[in-house]
């Protein structure tokens, strides 16, 4: 198996239609990019009341593996793409056959998403491919801890599922002899647990030329209760030349699986100055949502101009900083959930981004808020600014202050 | 027939489902708009290929007097508004038997509506209004020139025929005794025509409680030979002091008509500083086109908001200065016909938005670009150089500049 090429289909003219397996916040604002640039958009979602039914120009409601949802799929666009890993095995065969018949593009290609969700061979492909990652070792179900560690793997370490796990779940970091007993009889990922690293996510697109644009680095801080990120910084605190580095690696990495579209590099940056590959989604990504404000040409046109074949854009910011605050819902958020708009400018600076997702849970993601800055500084107090707006139930652009007196 | 108090339907609570009669780009511009800030929106146009079909939610085709269509499309909608002056006097009849029965609601009202398309009855009531307008006088189809003029204005003058007039048809300057031949045997509006005035107009928003949003003013530049607008400024060369009168005066008038929406109000700005209102359209405007990227809400989003029932915005601006171009069609935007995104960022300033008219005539507004700047010169720099760029063919965003090489 090899990623290095480029797609087959690379020469071909620019496509229009374009279908996209996945509903989420993700489908909604790949939709809404994709008509800003005049492309149809076909979202197959297994929920009617997904987020990207609002913005999508058809619709297909069925399970991700439904064998005529996905023919009907194919025989509606000119290439796939993707807004989540999971993508059901079925339906990447299915695809791949209508791509061996020229029925149909994916973009990712099969091969890629094959790869990628599956975090043992995404992790294989990466050492193979001679990228930094951390040491690992691949366990089954039957694997059995050592008393210092698992697989050659010292204490404290990290077990990640092979299948299945995003936003935390199916990760877990093990530290200490009695916290091995904790081991998940599944198929796993192992790696040493690091100490105090800083998690940084850089976005690549990569269009049908092997083209590349990188954004600059973001910088990550999660929610310790429910182990999802809570704050994105851009270009965050780090020196130029660290910032350099990340892009480069990104976009090596990009370029070495060879395939088209955003891809999210997420990197350890150890208290060292080391760089390790974390993962890589090959999709657009939540580290990308200030990029919507943040430049003239955000991760979703992008990805939406790389698969439908149009050259990727230069990146160009609208500002010197740009922070995001995921909207990780809780009571505060009530007046949100019932009232807010899809897109709301607070002011000139902070923009709230809200997904319209019927059903609010605790630590759902329901919206972002978009802040730009001179500074980080500046960027973060205008951005919590905006969540105390929000929390307080204020819905509404500042108001106009003048009322005329009629002549 | 009074203008001055609020819709009687003020207080009422927010709305969704919003209808548009007519489907040109402010159509377009007002869906996009519309579905940002969560509304369901329909539009009504007589022609299946407008641009507004494109972003519309639901689309009814037909003639703007077909009674069917216009019960139909009263049934779906709670508020109806306007993206051309020119409605039928029997769909205005229908609507107002509508609002009657409490069916629906129009944004602004059918009384404004009614005044404001017949230009004599807006003369008059801005008169009557005691708002600033030049001197006037109403004709007939019979009216006959006199040697020095008509209906008691000297020469030279203007003749606007009251109804049906846009974008420069319906009015001509009459500046001799021998081309007062030329005068139209249809009713009119004749008014003393200006030297040297400076053309302003001013964006007003209005919402259901009376309060307003007014943008700064912009001057405007004419085609010569098309007798359009080809290049609006804001806020132009403008003294801060006049400025402000501007928008005063724009506020007053937006007030006494006492109607919900944007309103542009066309100025003139007379050499010794005197400024008179030559026209008020009831919408949405192509003098406020450069609100999209140059301010936090623009003025397609304060009519939504303003039209289902939310408090207008105050306006915030994203740069010192802004410029528009329209895009006047010509052999040199063959590509972009072909070939241009509905929006397209050129860079982090400069942005192309085109309405996707399938048939492209010369001198046709095809779509316009807007560009920022620290002042108007860098603006009006930026945006010609965008205009070059679309000229030249080049549809891309500046492209990427790095191939990464695989590692």
């Amino acid at each position: 198996v090899t990623h290095s090429s480029n797609n087959a289909q690379g020469d071909a003219a620019p496509v229009k239609k374009v279908g996209i397996i996945g509903g989420g916040q993700l489908g909604l604002l790949l939709c809404q990019a994709g008509r800003r640039i005049g492309l149809h958009t076909t979202v197959l979602t297994d929920d009617a009341t997904s987020p990207a039914v609002h913005s999508a120009d058809d619709v297909l409601v069925a399970q991700l593996d439904d064998s005529a949802a996905v023919t009907t799929l194919i025989q509606q666009c000119d290439v796939v793409t993707f807004e989540l890993e999971a993508i059901p095995d079925v339906t990447l065969d299915k695809l791949q056959t209508a791509i061996d018949q020229a029925l149909v593009m994916t973009h990712p290609s099969v091969e890629v998403m094959t790869c990628i969700k599956d975090k043992g061979l995404q992790k294989t492909w990466l050492s193979d491919a001679r990228l930094p990652t951390l040491p690992f070792a691949l366990i089954d179900a039957k694997t059995q801890a050592d008393s210092g560690g698992v697989g050659g793997i010292d204490l404290p370490l990290v077990q990640k599922a092979r299948q299945g796990g995003y936003d935390g779940k199916g990760v877990q970091i093990l530290r200490t002899a009695e916290e091995l007993e904790e081991l998940w009889p599944v198929p796993s990922v192992i790696e040493p647990a690091l100490h105090n690293c800083v998690e940084v996510a850089v976005v690549v697109a990569r269009d049908v030329d092997g083209m590349i644009s990188a954004y600059p680095p973001v910088t990550m801080e999660f929610d310790p209760q429910l182990n999802a990120v809570s704050t994105v910084i851009s270009p965050g605190l780090l020196a130029p030349e660290v910032q350099k580095s990340c892009r480069t690696i990104a976009s090596e990495a990009v370029n070495a699986l060879g395939s088209v579209g955003v891809f999210a590099v997420e990197l350890f940056l150890t208290q060292d100055g080391e760089l390790y590959i974390n993962e890589i989604s090959p999709r657009v990504h939540n580290s990308g949502h200030l990029t919507i404000d943040g430049f003239a040409h955000d991760q979703f046109e992008q990805h939406m101009r790389a698969v439908s074949g149009h050259p990727v854009a230069a990146i160009e910011s609208r500002a010197p900083a740009a922070v995001m605050l995921n909207l990780l819902y809780d009571d505060s958020m009530v007046a949100a959930h019932t009232g807010a708009p899809y897109a709301l400018a607070l002011d000139e600076h902070v923009t709230l981004h809200w997904y319209g997702k019927p059903e609010a849970r605790p630590g759902r993601k329901m919206g972002h808020i978009n802040a730009l800055g001179d500074s980080t500084e500046a960027a973060l107090e205008r951005a919590r600014a905006g969540l105390a707006k929000i929390q307080s139930g204020d819905l509404n652009p500042p108001k106009a202050e003048t009322q005329a007196v009629a002549s």
